[in-house]
């Protein structure tokens, strides 16, 4: 071989290049002029999550935020269109949702899941990907008697019927949250009051 | 109950609530001034994927544009923690890079994917997910002998040894792609020289 400092080493062996590193979870925000977070709703079928999530969405994206809407239907139906509905397959979904969520933050981006997500310790782990403080967890308390008359979907007269199984609130539990960031009740709240719940927190939080 | 168009239905039932529709992948492009899309990279390890992958991607955040680089071994820790490197996991693990992949473009990013993906199927699918033209194959096609002598992490070296099994290009095959929209060869090209050839095809496809 030639000396060394005397030959350029062969191109194609080591190409001369520049060494570029990671963009960082903080470059893109700062892009984006944002501070990257979860907004983690959590609460029973027909308690209002979507609704509420869609509404904070488009109340952020009007600010000129840079935001994504995690949708458990679609999450199903892609990423976990290859797990069931008994409890480990639950669980599993929520794992992958809160992997995917962090990813999001990755890129800069506020994002928002409107999961039934039941079970404590998921949520739990989910919170532990983020910074603290990054990772808010909206408590959609709205009594299971009111989701069930509300029933947008029909899945409560389905799962009482015995048609589903494992339906929180019928045949599967849910474990309200301890101490969540935020809780609301949309039997007492109309979409935009609770939307203005969680901006509030977002301000004093120094999110926004 | 009340006669129909006398009374208000009880607000805990029906709040008042203007409807918020989804916030389209469409409305998220538009907000970041861009056309989303897949740039993903296959080909053996070592061959020069991240690095061009890296370089691409400071290329287009130059340009003020949004974009999220997918990165091997952080997937691996993360959402595809639970698999193992025999064939079915390894696909497994593609299908959920290509379903995450699609859940950002759905964010309006373009998105920036570095394995070594060495399946034809699996690249496919992820193929199959994305609009016409919004999936870009970017083959890096640098011999083998090449890859295997500048082993950055002595990966080829242990695989020879046996201490790795499935190690694509020793005792896992690769799949070259058939029609990539894009193939570069990193012992001929310069990492900028490959981010231009990469550029130009973005430019003339539309994408920028």
């Amino acid at each position: 071989m030639t000396g060394a400092g005397t030959t350029p080493r062969p191109s194609h062996t080591s190409p001369s290049q520049r060494l570029y590193g990671k963009i960082s979870r903080a470059d893109r925000a700062r892009q984006k002029g944002q501070s990257p977070c979860v907004i983690w709703f959590t609460g029973l079928s027909g308690s209002g999550k979507s609704t509420t999530a869609k509404a904070l969405e488009h109340r952020l994206v009007e600010k000129g935020l840079h935001t994504y809407l995690l949708d458990g239907d679609e999450l199903r139906k892609g990423l976990s269109a290859d797990l069931s509905f008994d409890d480990q397959a639950r669980s599993e979904n929520i794992r992958r949702l809160g992997e995917v969520a962090r990813l999001f933050t990755e890129a800069g981006l506020i994002v928002i899941t409107a999961f039934i997500s039941p079970f404590r310790p998921e949520r739990e782990q989910a919170r532990k990907l983020m910074p603290e403080g990054e990772f808010i967890e909206v408590y959609v308390e709205t009594p299971l008697a009111i989701c069930e008359e509300r029933d947008p979907k029909k899945l409560y007269q389905r799962a009482r019927q015995g048609e589903i199984n494992n339906f929180t609130g019928i045949d599967s539990r849910y474990e309200p949250p301890e101490t969540p960031e935020i809780t609301i009740n949309t039997a007492d709240l109309s979409t935009e009051q609770a939307v203005d719940v969680i901006m509030s927190y977002l301000h004093k939080g120094g999110i926004l």
